[in-house]
């Protein structure tokens, strides 16, 4: 079969202006850039909105294996099932990261005839919106750092100087770090702010970092936001120091958010693509799933549910991460849920599971594994259950993709299906990589009839309640874990953050997408375990507070041979080299 | 009168493919970016290099002053003349940063009724360009940064773990620093690579700094490169890096250029817009004119000067500065020459050369600046009169534009326009920003009647001469001055450039724009001074050895009042604040 990049490029896609003719978007509703990407006006927003409403189908998949188990493959090809079927359908996609794409190689379009095309474009710059956070977040940092060094030059005569009220603040006491989508490492730690001898004219000293832009909590706002208001507003909240009093200092006090705004103004409209059959696909936003929700944008899912029928959108990791963090966290402030949940499973990525194979990205694959083994299917089948029995907690009903690879055994992908029949969901075999939408018709009737269960959602939680008894829900309820052990710098967290006002936030927990619960070393269902609490950081302007239960790398590295060494442009200006 | 964005906002601009086909702009070439900015194809760069050639109008100007003389307005007003009498006119400018958007107020557009429209699409990202810039930089940065990582983490076993061979580098031989366009004062001198104790998973630490995007060397490379072809041969040649022995350590050494090309891509697509009179305007690259050499790009003037029939641009600061190096190094690589130059000069401007009057931006211009003054006029005249000869020393025809504002005194402006024509140049009053292209028609006649001379186009020394030889000519017959000062960094800096085989490179001046000399106190014209070199720093991709003569600031910083307190988004999405 051919390469990603090369089905992507041979692809014969229609004018984004057609796609969006037949998706029922107006003229006016369109703003074209170049021939295949167009970003979606603020004004279908309103007319979506008081649209009929469509069904939204949320995609999510078993504990991740490094290889990933096909979840954007599912995802768009499900979508182009939907249509093959005769549905009007659309789907919602994160933004993929740029800097990664140069580190480790794999693009994020989904894959084989199941991409979003031109797939190049999507996983580059596509519209900007990434570079937009980038700017947005490092303004603010710059603005804080600025502040800083004003009111600390100038002492006493600050008011005087400016007509400005100084807010007290501490070289350590700033929170906002800096953001580059890139893979850097040598930026996780640095001290900034360093002058000459003598001289002080650079600022004030102080450690600092960069994340990479997806981590930013600019980007997880653009995900929440339900319009460009509510942006404006959650921009204000965005907490960047705290003053000696240890009163939060936000972007509203030092007057920037405004600035924010203009800057992410464009970035907060959805990018829409199309997939290799022609399925409208909006692209938008890319929050990471641990310290941040995992999800595409509200906005655009407002957009594609007054317009399609059915609406695929997908959610990072497993259904404890991405998942729960729609359901918890994204369905709050979109004031809606899913209507289904589709778990994507594999054969390998279960037995994987099993914890009896050792796999790791770049590396082959053990011959083993295409080995018929029934000891490791039904060691794996035990986290696919989980993931079935946790979506089904949400009261949706669940559909199991199972994503085939061409050399599966028919026998253990028969018994499997036995296996989830005998659990209660509907399952359908997935051949959306290697046949596209005609391999997902099975998957894309499943979800017809899953849709047309009656859904009951509900979160898991009231936000109302005390923060240490929303941790607990999270480790005993929905972990299956037996409770929660503060740090004590999380007991002190959690006194602060609830004096401040902030406790009513929902939680989100930063923990490994590896193992259900926050070990990557318990495989399969652990049970018994104690959930760590680190500390607690606050994302006012998000509206969440995430959860430290381990370390989170926030910054990746370039390793020994990186991706880039691959891509370049040939003669004819064509990118080459991406996903091969 | 409105503000800039007031009369942006308000104006009736015409869609972007209608002023592309007005352009002669195939619809194959372009490729819109909403309603009104659109890239331009690299097929037009074929087409367009075999088409008839227009003229190329090359706007400078007398000595700037804080506030400005008005060369964009100059720039894009005379175009709009030149459109009112019947040529067949394209404009082509850089870029602005957006950084300094939000710093000092300004933007960088043109102003009053001479503006390239929607303003604060060009102020803000634009198509992005810049954030390419950054992001090949940056890359550049995190896959060195990697490298010196792995050849040091790995010692002698990095050749057989990866299977390429070691550069050895060393922390302290990294050259290549990160860039972010905005005004980041804490970024200026850094730690990075820094580890927790124990750890060292976070890189080698090393002492580096951030500069504003727009002091990139690859912003140098975009405007200067002729082609796709050439730009990517310009990203390989960048050095990033010296070996142990002291060998340069490019891009291509490390494999790095080719991803570096993709990212670009698109950037290297000139953007069309339009002025508020609808002239086509290519607005493309916008690298320093002091570390760099500070005019837009190649390609777009390339593309304008096989649709037009006259072509104005501009180049930043005065005559000494930028104009000299369109002269001494874009028209080398280019290939040709201005045809004319024009010479922007206001009243104040002048009175503030005469070095009697202290004016800085964000203060209110001393009342006395507005009364005559004939001997503060008399004074600055002499600035003017070295602008308009050191334009002919390459050449080109001048004509001089005495931008007019509203309380200027008609007899001071006679006085001038008669010393002007004594000195042998052309001279027009302009009422551009007042006016729009009806004020600038006598200008554009002057300047039409300039461009029907014969020019004699030619730079100032040949490639081929000695290092210290052209920075002899520099300060002697480029700045009237009586020789150079060779630091002994200086000379260590030149002998090594030259065994490096890098001699041959045009050199670009690292000074102050305050000045026809090195030093920012001597006003007028100065003679009898002695240029420092301080030390030289080679752009092997962009082409050019940047000689430092004094402090560059290239990163600047965010003031105790930012011009982002008062940028914001209304309730329709509209920006407001920028410029008024």
């Amino acid at each position: 079969m051919k390469s990603d990049i090369a089905i992507s490029q041979s692809a014969c896609l229609s004018a984004i202006t057609d796609v969006a003719a037949a998706a029922g978007i107006q003229p006016q509703e369109l703003i074209p850039q170049g021939q295949y990407k167009a970003k979606l006006s603020y004004s279908l927003l309103n007319r979506a909105s008081n649209a009929p409403q469509g069904k939204l189908v949320l995609v999510t998949a078993i504990t991740p294996t490094p290889l990933g188990e096909g979840k954007t493959v599912t995802t768009i090809g499900l979508s182009q099932g939907l249509k093959a079927i005769g549905k009007k359908v659309m789907a919602c996609i994160r933004q993929p990261s740029m800097g990664p794409v140069f580190g480790v190689k794999g693009g994020a379009a989904g894959g084989g005839y199941s991409q979003v095309a031109p797939m190049e474009e999507l996983n580059l710059h596509l519209t900007g919106d990434i570079h937009a956070v980038t700017a947005a977040h490092n303004l603010a940092a710059a603005a804080i750092d600025a502040r800083l060094y004003h009111e600390l030059r100038h002492g006493e005569a600050f008011e005087a100087k400016t007509g400005m009220t100084p807010l007290g603040l501490q070289a350590d006491s700033v929170v906002w770090g800096r953001v580059v989508d890139m893979n850097d490492r040598a930026l996780r730690k640095i001290t900034i702010g360093q002058n000459e001898p003598g001289k002080t004219i650079n600022g004030i000293e102080r450690e600092s970092g960069f994340d990479i832009s997806a981590a930013s909590e600019l980007m997880a706002i653009l995900a929440l936001a339900s319009d460009l208001k509510d942006l404006r507003a959650r921009l204000g909240r965005v907490v960047l120091a705290y003053s000696k009093t240890g009163q939060p200092v936000t972007a509203e006090d030092i007057g920037v958010a405004g600035a924010m705004a203009a800057i992410l103004r464009d970035a907060a409209q959805p990018t829409l693509m199309q997939s290799l059959e022609g399925v409208p696909t909006l692209v938008h936003a890319g929050p990471f799933a641990n310290i941040a929700h995992g999800n595409s944008s509200i906005i655009a899912d407002r957009m594609a549910l007054g317009l399609a029928d059915v609406v695929v959108t997908e959610a990072g990791f497993g259904s404890d991460m991405g998942f729960e963090k729609a359901c918890n966290i994204k369905a709050r402030a979109a004031g809606r849920g899913p209507d289904a949940a589709v778990v994507v499973a594999t054969l390998r990525g279960l037995k994987a599971n099993s914890g009896r194979y050792d796999l790791r990205p770049g590396q082959p694959l053990p011959e083993s594994i295409f080995n018929e083994d029934a000891e490791a299917l039904a060691g794996g089948f035990a986290n696919l259950k989980w993931h079935i029995d946790n979506a089904a907690r949400y009261g949706v009903p669940v559909v199991v993709a199972l994503n085939r690879f061409p050399d599966d055994s028919d026998a253990e992908l028969q018994w499997l299906a036995d296996k989830v029949k005998e659990a209660g969901a509907q399952v359908a075999l997935s051949e959306a990589f290697a046949k596209g939408g005609e391999g997902a018709i099975e998957l894309a009737q499943a979800v017809m009839a899953a849709l047309s269960q009656p859904a009951q959602f509900a979160p898991l939680y009231q936000c109302e309640q005390p923060l240490e008894h929303k941790l607990l829900t999270m480790a005993e309820v929905a972990y299956g874990g037996s409770g929660i052990e503060l740090s004590e710098q999380a007991k002190a967290d959690i006194e602060r953050l609830t004096e401040l006002g902030y406790g009513d936030l929902p939680v989100c927990m930063a923990k490994t997408p590896l193992s259900i619960s926050h070990d990557p070393a318990l495989k399969g269902v652990p049970t018994d375990f104690v959930v760590p609490v680190r500390g607690l950081r606050l994302c006012a302007g998000a509206g969440f507070i995430y959860v430290l239960t381990g370390n989170v790398m926030t910054m990746p590295g370039l390793p020994e041979k990186p991706a880039y060494l691959s891509i370049d442009i040939d003669e004819d200006g064509n990118i080459v080299g991406i996903d091969e």
